[in-house]
């Protein structure tokens, strides 16, 4: 697909239908996931794939918790009413999940880049997580990131080594709906994308 | 160019020849860059084009400056003669140069999506950038990321917001080369890629 075709399809999606994804769907997208840019070159994207349905509905649990507790700070009823019936993930319902992480353990040796700011490390992962977002649109399926949870509680769940820390966890499968083409929460008539992005000269 | 083409021949380049960039191919890359995911549809991506010759050569300087700094925490003497030898930005030599900021205003209101993880706005700005640089790679130019530096200098410098947030400095331009379609600083013997990503399953 082409580049600025597979750009514009591209959809943050939370609903998906019960087709299974290939393997080889998934290890395509997270090879172009691997071929991000990392700050000097230290590949810190971690995966873990979470087939253990007691984990997921762990992570299911921290969502609704989240969630509930992000709805007391929306103080206008309509508002409140509104993203109470957003769906925001599709953790139970989406045949693929995959937590990503980055593992700052890279930064034990001299690495290139990552002096001015540590969150460098963590910018190489979601520009690898954008290709892989990419490489699945590509392919017909794709992806919804879910970043409503207490990250902390959300890695003690993956037991995974202590200086992994999550971007969030992908509902990956083919979606059912491609919201008419633009975000869902455009679609949702919960905010509007702006026309141009904000471009400054000095 | 098919997505994985692209995918593939992204470079960290620093070395450009003297061709300019059309103007439409920086648009295109911007717009590539706002057609990105951003978390709660906040789209916190800021771009600020440096023409200033003065204020490019005030973050060369903040280049210099670091650099030597890294440089004296590389023990090696080898490691760091290699070190020295690297040409890690473009900063007085590419046609253009262009700041990324990420917008912590927009957080201002309830935003979808940002209790999890503040960091999950810069996220989304690096899912821009990550765009930004593949339509660059598709219309036969290139970029470089420019990350070593003092970074609150740096926004000092471009006399921005108080709220938003540097990412980097991009060198944009033809790249006088592709490092052999391998990273520059595998070319250069710095480090090598892993051939494989790092998957565990639970």
């Amino acid at each position: 697909m082409d580049i600025y075709t597979c750009i514009a399809k591209r959809r943050d999606t939370r609903h998906f239908t019960n087709e299974p994804v290939p393997e080889e769907i998934l290890n395509k997208a997270i090879m172009a996931a691997h071929h991000g840019p990392s700050v000097g070159l230290t590949e810190p994207w971690r995966f873990v794939r979470v087939k253990s349905e007691e984990k997921r509905e762990q992570i299911k649990n921290l969502f609704t918790k989240a969630s509930k507790e992000a709805e007391k700070s929306v103080i206008e009823p309509k508002t409140k009413e509104k993203y109470k019936s957003l769906k925001l993930e599709a953790i139970l319902d989406a045949p693929i999940g995959l937590a990503i992480f980055c593992d700052h353990g890279v930064l034990d040796d001299f690495t290139i880049g990552t002096i001015g700011n540590a969150n460098t490390l963590e910018w190489s992962c979601a520009c690898a997580i954008q290709n892989m977002w990419l490489s699945l649109t590509a392919e017909g399926f794709g992806a919804g990131w879910v970043s409503i949870m207490d990250y902390e509680a959300f890695a003690d769940i993956l037991e995974i080594p202590k200086n992994w820390k999550p971007l969030g966890y992908f509902c990956i499968g083919k979606p059912a709906t491609d919201y008419d083409g633009e975000p869902m929460l455009q679609n949702e008539n919960w905010k509007k994308r702006s026309k141009k992005p904000l471009i400054i000269e000095v």
